[in-house]
Formats: structure tokens, sequence, C-alpha cells
């Protein structure tokens, strides 16, 4: 039995606290809405996030941040890419002692072109942080808080902090690998939304499986030669983080990015696009900063730039695909040359 | 311009005949059926096989089999994996000169253990064969026709054979990538219908797309190290023959080994699903033959046991993935420790 405290409430921070919970850890969810943390200790649910869910009654909230850092040695941090550094920085005044810190977002950073783990360790000081570990791979929330089969990986430099987290959420639905490759499954997780989007648009322009299959497997071929020009190990790309989720988030229709890649195909412009989903499409953001990644890293990435000519300079779909199709004749494993 | 043979009129030795008749090569398609060349020949259809499909006017049919193996020094063998063995042997009488060999067949013959190419090796005498080449890659037929983006993978140990079948074939939306690796190339198309069926199950179960990703990627896994044990390269799985086929197949409604795993997930006897499917189900036999690789091999492959003991041994499919999800930790890599 642990105490972990989960820092929000969203559709995947609440699945993972049902999953702690059911293994019958003490679990403290923090909410920054107090009507959020109200409804799940009185309700025992969280509609906006996921309806049709009740919640364990042991799995209990609060909004009171202070709280919330106080209660657990364990803190996994569940918030969007951009608040994950407000969220370490309001941390810091409260930690009194050493902490294992487990994050489950998704992006890089613009601009600095960091990592999740690299943020964190940017804005927790040294001497609070036990250990930073990643928790990663093809899951859909509304399928973990049914108990439908999944399988995730935790990964850390410090291996006894990644098999710390695999105990404490291992159960007979929810099934959890380690792996201590860091930069791997971070860039894995963060790429992947942008071969969505070109795989969204490349089912807008109603390409067929043929196309997406070779998308999808050229695409994490990109992925992996920046990854791996990076410090990453090669198969982590093969492995549920890399090749998994990018399975998941290609071919759902619930997936936010695919939805945004399928109206560009259809003609719509990027603008309106945004204006229909009316929520942050992350892959936008990360096609930026893997540009920019792949530019100061000197790794060929050609569907990344085709998509990135697409979002940004005013490119049509087709055109890019076009070019893409159009490369000049290759052997397959070439790109591999490198390693 | 080269004169080409194609060996089987169904859909996809027919899809193939159309790109190459497209990229103004001459090309003869041999049916064992007079009435199937004589509609391709004056009807310009193949209506069984490739409904609301044109084909063009210079591709022409003929059932006569001496006729097609004389007419061209490339013979591109398009027939069902159980039917290599038998065409080989018919062909030898024929053979008056060097042919190049291009199979496009997904298989491994059970018992033998065979794959296609050596199976072509068994049955043409060395002196005849010029070169063997695999063809293979994600490609639903349908979408071929349509000229719908392909990419699609070439390989042989003879690399200037497999640059001139890559010529043969690529144009604007037929994009051929050459390789080496016979060994991954062939095992990969072999063993994706195992996997495909499984996920049929995974489905037909009604687990969800985080339960399927999960299959797929560690299907994947397995299926490497098989191949590997084989002296396949690694890489070779991530590519479009491992990794991309894979998902066209468990992902496309329109998989056969995918539908059939679908009834069995359902609760159908496998008797019945046969019954039901009224055609030959490749995944089933492969997946014997793959269970008995396996062990001959000494490598672990539990989704192919688990799907060999629901198929062979009448364990229900859902008390087989709960003996995969009940597998003991693992570091996800570990797979990987042995190269």
């Amino acid at each position: 039995m642990q105490k972990v405290a989960i820092l929000g409430a969203g559709s995947w921070g609440t699945a993972l606290a049902m999953v702690l919970a059911g293994n019958n850890h003490d679990c403290l969810l923090w909410s920054h809405r107090n009507d959020q943390s109200n409804e799940i200790n009185e309700h025992h649910t969280n509609k906006k996030y996921l309806p049709n869910t009740m919640l364990p009654s042991n799995l209990k909230a609060t909004s009171d941040f202070e709280e919330a850092i106080k209660y657990a040695s364990i803190i996994i941090i569940a918030v969007p890419t951009k608040a994950i550094r407000e969220v370490c920085q309001n941390m810091t005044a409260h930690l009194t002692e050493k902490k294992l810190f487990v994050h489950v977002s998704k992006g890089i950073e613009p601009d600095s072109l960091k990592r999740i783990s690299e943020m964190i360790s940017d804005e927790v000081p040294a001497e609070k942080v036990d250990a930073v570990v990643v928790l990663s791979g093809p899951s859909h929330a509304e399928e973990v808080v049914l108990k439908h089969p999944t399988t995730i990986t935790v990964a850390s430099e410090n291996m006894i902090a990644a098999e710390k987290v695999q105990d404490l959420f291992m159960n007979n639905y929810f099934r959890v690998y380690t792996n201590d490759d860091v930069i791997g499954v971070e860039i894995g997780a963060a790429l992947k939304n942008v071969i969505a989007l070109a795989a969204g648009i490349v089912d807008g322009l109603g390409y067929g499986d043929n196309a997406k299959a070779a998308l999808i497997t050229r695409g994490l071929a990109e992925i992996s030669r920046l990854g791996i020009s990076l410090g990453a190990k090669p198969y982590t790309f093969s492995g549920l983080t890399g090749m998994g989720d990018l399975i998941v988030t290609c071919t759902s229709v619930h997936s936010r990015n695919w939805r945004a890649g399928n109206m560009l195909g259809k003609g719509l412009t990027l603008e309106k696009v945004l204006d229909e989903m009316g929520m942050v499409v992350e892959g936008v953001r990360t096609t930026k900063a893997a540009y920019q990644l792949a530019k100061k890293q000197q790794v060929d990435m050609p569907i990344t730039e085709a998509l990135y000519s697409v979002l940004f300079e005013n490119i049509k779909p087709k055109e890019a695909v076009d070019i893409l199709m159009h490369r000049t004749k290759k052997h397959e494993l070439e790109d591999y040359k490198t390693f």
C-alpha cells in the first residue's frame, strides 16, 4: 500500500487514479477547480472528462494544491504539457522532502525543444527529486476505466524507481513494462501526434489503407531517426510507446490530432480547423518543435517537413503527399545505415 | 519496356499486371481458367476478383501455361501458397532459358517449415533461375487498381535483380523500395496473418484499441524474434513488410484473417468459422507452421502459442487473453537482449 498524489483531474489523470485506487493505494487527486474536486468527493463522478463512469469511493480529491503535494512521496503529474513548468514552480515551495515524480504528458516545448522530464528537472531542485519516471503507451482513458486490457511502459534512468511505479500500477488488466530509455519514450510519445495529423490528412484525401500504412511505417522511421540522434535506443520505437501508441493514435477516430488532420485533408484551412476543434491540437505545436529539432539535429524528416509546409507554408495537402511519393528510389533500410 | 508473364489472375496478380501494363510493359496474365482469360481479353474485366474495374486494353491474358512461361524472361508468381510447388513443377519442362522469378505470396509451408522462395528453389533447377525476388508490403489490390498511393518492398539476395523489379513497377502512385533481407520480408509477410487472427479475436471480445495496439506491438516483437533466429535483419520488421503490412492486416475489416478471428472472438468454433468463410484462411495454417517453427528455433512466441491453443486445443479466447495478460513482469526490451 502506498500514498500517491495525482495532479490533474482530466480523463487520463482520473483513469490512472482509478487504477491505483483499485489496487488499494491511498490516492489524492488534485483538481484546480473546487467544484470538480467536490463532485469527485461527493458524487464519485467526473462527468466532464469521464461521463458514465463511477469512481471508486476510496478515491479522494482536493483543490488544495499544498495538501496534495504534502500528501504523498509519489507525485503523478497529469497536467497538459504547457502547464508543466507552472505546476512544478508552484510545487517547489511545498517540497519538504524528496519525491518520486511520474509524468504522463506528451509533447516537446517549442523553442527550448525540451522534453517533459527535462522541463521538470529545470524547475524542481535536484535535492528534492528522488527520481523522474515517465509513463506512456497506447491507452485511451475511456478503455482503462472499463478495465479493458491495457499495456503501458514506465521509463526512468533510475530502474528502482521504474520498478516501484510498475508495482504500483500493475494488475490483471493494466500490464506495465519497464524501460530505461527516457529519451526514446518521450520522443515517441510527442512525435506520434505529428504523424497522427498526417494520417488524418491522408484519410481526409481519401487515399486509403495502403497509403496510411506507408505513412505510419515511414513516420516511425523518421521518429526513430530523430530519437536516435538525441540518444534514444532504436528498439524503443518498436515498442509500446513508439509503434503501439502510434497505431492507436493514427487509426482511432477518437484521436484529436487525427480528426484535425482529417479536416485539413478535406480542404479546411488550419485556422478553420482549430476553430472547429475548439481545443488545443497538440500535434500542431509539436510539428513546429519537431521541424526545428530536425533542423538542429540535421535529421531527414520528410513527413514532418511535408506537414510543416501544409500547416505553416500554405502548401496544399495533396501537393505535399505527391512530393513525398516522388522522392528518389531508395533502399528500404537506408535510413538505418547510420547506426 | 519489358516483357512480363504473371501467373495467377486473382485480385493481386491482376492488380500488379495493371501496374505493369500502365507502365507500358508487355504483360501476359495466365489464368488456369479459360473463361477468365477470355473475359480479360474480350471484355477487359475480371469481375470475380476486381468488380467495377476496367483493365487496360494492352493487358492480355492466356490460359495456355506453356505460352505464358515462354512469353517472357520475367515471371511473376501470384498463385496461393499451397499451389506454389505444383506451378513450379509444371513450369520446369518449359524453361529453355534462365528466368527472373518474382513471387508475391505469403505463407510458410506446414511440416517442411519452408518459406516461399525456398519452395521455389526446391522445385526449379538452379541453372534455370536468374534470381528470385519477393514483392511484399501493405497493399490492398482494390486500392492499387484505383491508383491510390501504395508503397511496397522488393527483396532479393541479388540486388541487381531487386533493382530491375523496382524499375519495372515504380511509378507515381506505386513506390517501390529495395531490400536484401529475403528471410525478414518473407517471415514478416507470413506471420502477420497469425497476428491478424489474434487481433480479430481481441476485437471480437470487445477489448478495444488499447488491447489491440498492445497485441500488434508485442506481435511484431515475437515475429521479429522468430525472424532474427532464422537470420533476418531486425530492422526489416520495422519496415513496410513488417510493421506496415501488419497494421493494414490488423486494422482493416477487409482482411480475411481478421474477420475469421473476429468470429472466433464472438464465440464461434473454428469449424463454424471456416464454414462461414467458405475460403482458405491462410493464418490458420500459418499458425500451425509458426508454432512448430517457434518450438524448433526455441523462440518465445506467447501470442502465437495462445492462438494455437485457441485454434487447436479448445482453449476459450478470453482465457487465452487472460493468460497473456498475467505473464510475469518484464522489462520492455528484454526480448531484444539476444541481439
